[in-house]
């Protein structure tokens, strides 16, 4: 990583020119349109103008690009408490260049057609391949295009980097949550609910899960039980630890990633289940928990989904994600006007307590297509809870608000940006 | 109501001998424990000590007190931000003094071992018909003691009073949640999913339901449908309106109260549904829904069921709800305090914009076993918004923030009692 941070500290050899696409992919966030304030608003001190895609890399695809320099000082800095994706995400995976090279020749119309000398791609695995693609395109397609991919996914799963902006405010949430939830289990447990199943994010790892662990700590503190993704589901097991809880407690919090599995390796929550008119049933691992507790141990039973509550949960976001999120995008600019390529903004960790870190770049090749899971030493024996490892690398990522202004309404100023369309130069895309 | 408030500015004829007893009853919410504040404070500075029932009037029964006095001042205070049920609550109804006069005789006689003069009922319509009944003991009994309902639901359905304490909060949650999550789904409509189905809590009336609507205002703004309760559900304008949505908006959410119903009067949640395994599914309109729109509309759907999430999420309280939940607690004192007996303290409106609001007490009589609906002209023709009215009525509600203090791990500081148990005086109950 050496080389790569002395490049980023290396002066310009001349003054930008051309112009800096950013955009942002896949899942959105509670913070990820602070990353697209710290790219504008760095780029726009170092004089250079930013336009955005239009629903990720579809929009370069379809040349539906905004002109950003349109948005007051005021608007982009409101992004920076303004959850969702504020120039529309996507769900899109670039194919390998052998296998569509018409799909990479339409970017580089695109990006010459508009003088874009610089895309920072914000997104998660499946974008930083994207973007490492995309980085390699100046040599293969003889145009000069430098390609930073910037980090952004809830699920925490970025190789290379210590955590990903959008994990902390989620993990925050699903934190307090259930801490609060479970007081209110806790108040009613004599004579109502006993058991509460929370589920949450994280098909493939438990990040998500893990953080609940931090809503209390002892044995005696919910979140109780805590079903990973890491592992396979023993329903015996589960059952006896959420009977010995009842008994012991008197209620008992379950916390289920949404990646819950069966020793096959299917989903818990795609049993092909069927409401009474035959049609099958949408997902969810929490009903079927729940089910499953009021058939096997009698006791009554509530559950909870948040689903995108969770991650766009702006109004409880983590002072250190949103602050790592702003400083990603930052440095993103920043490495592009040196000149650096194929690198990821990534956030290092120096200390836990006091919690310190910063940003370097790390190359895309390490980072793309890889997946983080969690360490088997964040998960205790038993395998419903974490240990103090997990604590001590989770921990300092909940620390601190981001307080947000409200209106008169009672509601958060979240700014809705103007996204001013740029003229097209060129014909329109077949089929797009 | 005037002769009841005249009763309350009578001062007392005697300064203030023997105890008053406090309890939680029925589902908690985000500001119970204000309440409980504004009760416990109140009586402090009037030299009166207060009991607490652990989990309601079942702690009466069991003769399991607590004695509030051993609560540090800070420990008080701190209630104001702390959800769920301080003492715990219960879901249990007295039977009429004909059909149990045991309990009743039970109740006069815990009242009578440790001296309480005051009872104060912390609940919602079922509540307010036990502190009915017990109001009505003395005559009965050959006892003085005076009962007040305090009022407390996050349905919002109680009879007499403008509002319920605990429901602008969970409005507030809803507005919030709502708006942020459509955020979400507004950025990855276009590869991702296009319809957002959050289901909120409300069997019987479309209060909160109806508070979804706040998150905006006009044909494109989110939420799009709304399911209310007051409604049967009409599949097919459901799927006419949500389709019509998706064509011209890009997306849709909608936020369908647990309470919908067929025309025959059964929910749509209980439906019978069954997992793979035979499991008998529990609740969750959201899940069906999505099904149906996923099946007959063929986009992607995700949804979302916040449950205890809503009405627990004190980290997202109304600014007017804290202070009103506070208000009644200490109004319910200063009433039983001056004698009075069968009554609540209730808010009444004085003005919409800027939103007024003042306390008076209301005959139980007028609030037991009643439920408000909401007024028909709240809704929208076509069934599927809120009209003017309602904002008007709904906006003060959600109005101001409350916030509470985090501790350095980045969660609220919740205060937990340590709910000293007063030593029994009588012999256990039997079967209790």
């Amino acid at each position: 990583m050496s080389a790569v941070s002395r490049a980023a500290s290396r002066p310009a050899s001349r003054a930008p020119s051309g112009r800096l696409l950013y955009a942002q992919s896949g899942g959105v966030t509670a913070v990820i349109n602070a990353t697209a304030a710290g790219v504008i608003e760095t780029a726009r001190t170092r004089g250079v103008k930013v336009l955005a895609a239009r629903n990720g890399i579809l929009g370069v695809l379809r040349e539906q690009l905004i002109d950003t320099s349109k948005e007051s000082k005021g608007a982009i800095a409101a992004l920076r408490h303004t959850p969702g994706g504020a120039f529309g995400s996507c769900r899109y995976k670039l194919k390998s260049l052998e296998a569509n090279r018409a799909e990479y020749e339409r970017l580089i119309e695109v990006f010459r057609a508009h003088d874009i000398r610089w895309f920072l791609y914000n997104g998660g695995n499946d974008s930083a391949d994207t973007a490492l693609k995309i980085s390699q395109l100046g040599k293969a397609m003889n145009y000069d295009i430098r390609c930073i991919g910037v980090p952004k996914t809830v699920d925490n799963d970025l190789a290379v980097t210590d955590c990903c902006p959008g994990f902390g405010s989620v993990a925050k949430y699903i934190a307090v949550s259930t801490r609060e939830a479970s007081l209110d289990v806790a108040s009613m447990a004599d004579t109502s609910t006993k058991v509460f199943v929370l589920e949450v994010m994280g098909r493939h790892a438990g990040w998500i899960a893990a953080a609940a662990g931090l809503a209390g700590e002892g044995a005696d503190a919910a979140p109780h039980v805590i079903l990973f993704p890491e592992n396979v589901f023993d329903e015996a097991a589960f059952l006896a630890k959420v009977k010995a809880t009842v008994e012991r407690v008197g209620w008992c919090t379950v916390v289920a990633s949404e990646g819950v599995r069966h020793a096959d390796g299917r989903f818990l929550a795609e049993g092909g289940s069927r409401d009474a008119f035959g049609h099958a049933q949408l997902g969810g691992v929490a009903p079927l928990l729940a089910a499953l507790v009021k058939e096997k141990l009698g006791c009554k039973v509530h559950w909870a989904v948040p689903d995108y509550l969770q991650r766009s949960a702006r109004h409880l976001a983590s002072k250190a994600d949103a602050e790592q999120a702003y400083a990603v995008g930052k440095a993103a600019v920043e490495y592009a006007l040196a000149g650096m390529n194929a690198v990821m903004p990534v956030i290092v960790r120096t200390s836990d307590a006091p919690y310190r870190w910063k940003v370097d770049a790390a190359p895309l090749a390490k980072i793309a297509n890889r997946e983080k899971k969690m360490p088997r030493s964040f998960i205790t024996r038993d395998g419903f809870g974490i240990t103090a490892a997990a604590r001590r690398y989770l921990a300092p990522l909940i620390q601190g608000e981001a307080p947000l202004p409200y209106g008169k309404h009672g509601l958060p100023d979240y700014v809705e940006l103007r996204n001013t369309a740029v003229a097209s130069r060129l014909p329109p895309l077949a089929g797009a």
